[in-house]
């Protein structure tokens, strides 16, 4: 029988084996006495197993509360447990409540992070994943050979439907590929949802029909199952190619409904996504998390950017980069959407370390703050690229490309 | 204009007002330059405000990783924000994306935790909120004065619908209120979910006809949307009164759906809580956390219990009933679902510390290896909390109740 392998990063004051049997006890069968009916076949069947434990350093902090340890040290290891696919059959939600419930909540351990998870074959068969994935997205847009360019519509919240179709026109007039919402912005008291997919798709249509490219624009439907659905209709009617949903706050199930509609690009952004991997062991790597997306079907992923504005270090980017360009199960294309503080100065160093323009590379002030106008933004950017493709410097993109060397002197200094 | 208001525990190399006035800024207007359109009046309108910023220790290693202090200290506060209800109106996932999003994402910060969510008064008009709560559960299950006592089926995966119904047949002769499925299970290789239904709900409507009690059972319905409301309507037509939901698993969105049905009670299983809450700084506090789901409608909501098997302190833990026996905006009753190495011992001290038996009490082990089996069990269970009300020590209750001197002698030395 198929099994589905996670991988753990530990850290537990006791022996990390029985630590690691702690875990598969809890996870798969889990009370603090043997009651009746548990038999020896039923247990072999059901049971979680421990694969491997490989030690790794010993510490004397333990990085969470749990037990305390009695020698005075804590001992990281790597653990990885396995489950029968009969456990769950074919159901995300109850994969997750296995392989991220409880077991944050044992004491035995003072840190757990979910690495890896290994999917059995079969899951192919179950689940249809990304309907667009990276080929499909830049067939929507049309655009080959290099990263799609994006922005953000900002101030992410306040403008009304008629001055963010004005920005919109503006972009697409600077030869954008892709607009988004912010997250914080789905209907609010002066941009009602259906207002805004109405004047931003009038002016992405006339585009189209004179220049022949359509503007991929994300809405963000992200809300209750019913107002989503209804949302994602309203943009299909009108001729729009995207739908952005916050993945953490509408949940699983929710973003696999949508998912399932397969005639939008879903946009799956990433927002509450510090909370769940910032503590080095505690939560949930983006190797993992990103694979049970792409299960759910979601087309694109937020994977931040090289040099961002936030916390995160230019190698766990990179590594989230790969992880989203690794073929999950043969398939399962994912467009990683490269986010925050980019202005194409960081094209070179994504390029170098990453090997690819598979990508969605978003800038917010980097295009719309560009001395010489948004269109200038939009061409710097693909300056940027092309120069990292060609592999210069950011002087030598500079001394060749005019509107990137404005770039420079704007935002290179800060 | 209404706001919302949110508290945060938080840490910071920086001056925390001027850390707060990142958050504030990063998630209602959030671009590294100004940008046009982001006019005065826009910005008064839409603008995040820190309200207040109270001064806490100070330490000298950052809780989790972040921008480095020059002067080798971390500051920690509390610090409160609010927004205008126009950012978002009535949008749960939109607002989990404004409270809980991209702020854990800020270098400036090197500890974040959401601790309390302060709604205003018109979002009393747009949520329902639980359709039963704790009246609505003890009416379902005709039990008063006492708290609800409960069981989970064990083990947890592995038994057929034929073997479970027994166990039902079994547990509902010895006079419990409750059983539900656990987490783990939903629909497995050897007990499919419609079977499963069909098994039990035949015993628990025979024990109802007989004796006019009908047992709630929390059916575990967690899945993808089409097929959770399946199996709800399924529960629902066999005349079961009760749906277990997966809330982190599933996500807001799909069990608000569920809950919105209104017709089954809805059992809020929290697996997966310790991941967002386990480090003191970094995460949501569950006084906030169970707010948000009674604006969802989730009626029993798991609080996990005193002197439990995992790591929480009994403190966290009185902290959480009480936060759920709080009224959020006047009403939305919750029954705090106490759960987690439970035999009757913690009873008294329970009672002692939350002065309620507005509660649904589960012990698993507790009942069914109870040495006199297990109506003794649940007799046992029933004592503890007569002996607990009316301020008998686990001796004098021991020394007054043979069935329950009989749980002290096997699980009291644990």
């Amino acid at each position: 029988m198929e099994r589905i392998k996670a991988t753990y990063y530990i850290e537990t004051p006791f022996d990390p084996e029985a630590a690691a049997q702690v875990l598969a006890g809890e996870q798969s069968s889990g009370t603090f006495v043997a009651v009746p009916g548990e038999t020896d076949e039923l247990k072999h069947r059901f049971a979680a197993r421990v694969e491997s434990v490989v030690q790794l350093e010993t510490v004397t902090e333990p990085a969470i509360p749990g037990a305390v340890s009695a020698s005075g040290t804590y001992q990281r290891a790597i653990v990885t447990v396995s489950w029968s696919v009969e456990n769950f059959g074919y159901n995300l939600p109850v994969l997750i409540s296995t392989l991220q419930g409880n077991l944050y909540e044992i004491r035995q351990f003072t840190g757990l992070k979910l690495l890896d998870i290994e999917l059995p074959p079969s899951y192919a068969d179950h689940y249809g994943g990304p309907a667009f994935g990276i080929a499909g997205c830049r067939e929507l847009t049309g655009v080959q050979g290099r990263p799609l360019i994006g922005t953000i519509v900002k101030p992410s919240v306040g403008l009304s439907p008629e001055q963010t179709a004005t920005l919109v026109q503006t972009l697409a007039e600077s030869g954008i590929d892709f607009i988004k919402d912010d997250e914080l912005l789905s209907s609010s008291a002066n941009s009602p949802f259906d207002k805004r997919v109405d004047t931003v798709m009038d002016v992405i249509n006339r585009h189209a029909d004179k220049t022949g490219k359509k503007v991929m624009y994300a809405f963000n439907i992200s809300g209750e199952i019913d107002e989503m659905m209804e949302r994602y209709e309203l943009i299909v009617s009108r001729g729009g190619t995207c739908a952005m949903v916050s993945l953490n706050s509408v949940g699983l199930a929710g973003a696999k409904k949508i998912c399932d509609q397969r005639v939008l690009a879903i946009h799956g952004h990433r927002n509450g996504w510090g909370m769940l991997t910032r503590h080095p062991l505690l939560g949930i790597d983006f190797t993992a998390y990103q694979k049970l997306w792409r299960l759910a079907g979601v087309d694109q992923i937020h994977v931040n950017g090289i040099q961002n504005k936030f916390w995160e270090s230019d190698d766990s980017v990179v590594q989230s980069i790969k992880a989203c360009l690794t073929p999950v199960l043969g398939g399962y294309s994912v467009l990683p959407v490269v986010s925050s503080g980019q202005w194409g100065g960081q094209a070179p160093e994504t390029y170098r370390r990453t090997q690819t323009t598979d990508l969605l590379y978003m800038a917010g002030g980097g295009i719309l703050a560009h001395p010489m106008g948004p269109a200038a933004g939009v061409t710097a950017l693909q300056q940027a690229w092309q120069a990292a493709v060609d592999g210069l410097s950011i002087e030598q993109a500079a001394a060749t490309y005019p509107e990137f060397a404005k770039s420079v002197e704007k935002f290179g200094g800060k």
